[in-house]
């Protein structure tokens, strides 16, 4: 697929990760959410007790009441771990690029690296949006509403460079279900890697964009890069 | 928004809708499904009880299990009522339209009406997809993947008529994705009603699809028509 030199440039720094060091007990800690994870996934919050909890993650009930309180707090800790890897690992990736175009790209990438290798993970956290309260669920809002902003940014930054007219909220939202849905549905061997869903769900959502936009683009350009991408 | 001629023209014939004769029992029905459809909603399938559904639809649980036989039949009930409600009403829009962007657009604004008006049912279904069982879930697995099959085709159509070249799987994908994701953000005030939405995600996604195809077009007109929607 023919694609714009600009993007090809730095593509590079779409593959970026950040390196946190990583202690034993954060690798123990990640297990045991990923198998708490898995359990959400197949019963549900509400049906899942701490009992399969514990089966699962190998840890004796006692030992899961000890270091976790509750099975609330499982789940506030899966959600907080997974939205913080997904926004470190963003910011990273975006601190060295200035293409609006190819910042959208690198948002879509960064998610869809993500939740490609951890479907389960995303249908929690889409499932159970509602059920953490109080002072868990007010902290994980936080951190989606600062990932929805960034994405927000993104697309503003696109509208203005570009001299564009769309309605940015819709286009957003429109990406996150998008981005977000893939858990139904993607399948590796009939949809390709993360790589070639961003490339072809990207250039959906900019021509979309670009070429639905009520106002004018200032040059030519990006018209004529993004057509054919 | 400027629009192109021929989608106005036909325009009135996304308002079709089905009337079918409706009986006492299928009002009543309606109802009770409605306020199911809101405990689900609120509690989840598994939380959910037969008291609590005894509750909200104002039946006595004995009426509810001699009607019903159980919850998952409610479920079920829920399901099939939605799902072939909007495969009658998108049918009989489809009939007399023949231009296969505006047969798209006529798709979209079908779902969100529906979907506009019924953000719970759109939660629960999304939700519980998976947790009926054996005959009730492969009768609705059928119905679901009929109407999957009518975007496909609504897409395959698109592709050769204009001579495109995209990965239609993809695009009904995320489609699907965009106008599901809905239940987790609609609000009327800020996004207009289901026509205006249907008309900026049916922009964004024929835009994107016709624009980001990798083959050309066989005319301008098409490309022209759809620039400034």
């Amino acid at each position: 697929m023919a694609t714009q030199p600009a993007v090809r440039a730095s593509r590079s720094s779409r593959r970026t990760s950040t390196h946190l060091p990583v202690t034993r007990f954060d690798r123990r800690l990640g297990q045991i959410l990923e198998h708490a994870t898995e359990v959400f996934c197949l019963k549900g919050y509400e049906g899942a007790s701490m009992r399969d909890l514990s089966r699962a993650t190998g840890m004796s009930l006692a030992g899961l009441y000890h270091y976790f309180q509750s099975k609330e707090r499982l789940l506030y800790l899966i959600q907080k771990h997974t939205f913080t890897t997904i926004l470190e690992s963003l910011k990273a990736r975006l601190e060295s690029v200035t293409d609006p175009e190819e910042r959208i790209h690198i948002f879509i990438l960064n998610h869809l690296e993500y939740f490609v290798s951890n479907q389960p993970g995303l249908k929690v956290l889409s499932h159970e949006d509602e059920s953490l309260k109080n002072g868990f669920s007010s902290e994980i809002a936080g951190i989606k509403r600062e990932y929805y902003r960034i994405c927000l940014g993104l697309m503003e930054d696109l509208r203005q460079k570009r001299g564009l007219d769309f309605n940015t909220r819709t286009a957003v939202m429109s990406l996150f279900g998008m981005i977000n849905w893939i858990y139904t549905w993607y399948n590796p061997r009939v949809d390709g890697n993360a790589e070639a869903l961003a490339e072809r769900m990207g250039n959906l959502v900019l021509n979309g964009i670009v070429h639905g936009s009520k106002r004018p683009l200032k040059g030519q350009s990006v018209l004529t890069n993004l057509r054919h991408r």
